[in-house]
């Protein structure tokens, strides 16, 4: 079954944060006086296939913990979702 | 009023990403070879002061066109929401 994880780095509180000071200052001189703070962070969108809920979300954790954060510095935070196309293309097939 | 949104910034469909690739590669070298595909793009959380949820929303819209996504590559969705701690001090101190 092929899950769809949105897996959401974002750099821990009191981490510096230069990209994000840059475009809350780019937001100001635009003219969005009322901007009081950005954060910056990236986001990844991955595909991949796991039995269960369970086993997808035990491989998500997983991935973050090994490569997709640096736990020092950065949190990371997941939407996990069963890819609906991919279930339905099943059922039609199956 | 306080509002937080949370903008996500991802390349459009076709574009190539080469982050995304090699971060495939590298969860793929690591022994998750269900992976499929990986996307990357951009987080930024934005807190910054507005009227109401309409003006609210017109606002993020507005960043995104003039500065946060480039149209012809990147598509911006966002989540928005009214800062709660805000909302609870001006409770409290109100």
């Amino acid at each position: 079954m092929r899950w769809l994880a949105e897996v959401h780095v974002a750099l821990r509180p009191g981490i510096a944060d230069p990209e994000g000071q840059t475009i809350g200052s780019a937001l100001q001189s635009l003219g969005y006086d009322s901007v009081s703070e950005v954060r910056s962070g990236k986001l990844m969108r991955i595909a991949f296939e796991a039995d269960d809920s369970a086993g997808a979300e035990a491989t998500v954790a997983d991935m973050c913990r090994r490569l997709l954060a640096n736990p020092v510095m950065e949190t990371a935070s997941w939407e996990l979702r069963a890819d609906e196309e991919q279930q339905s293309a099943e059922t039609v097939t199956g």
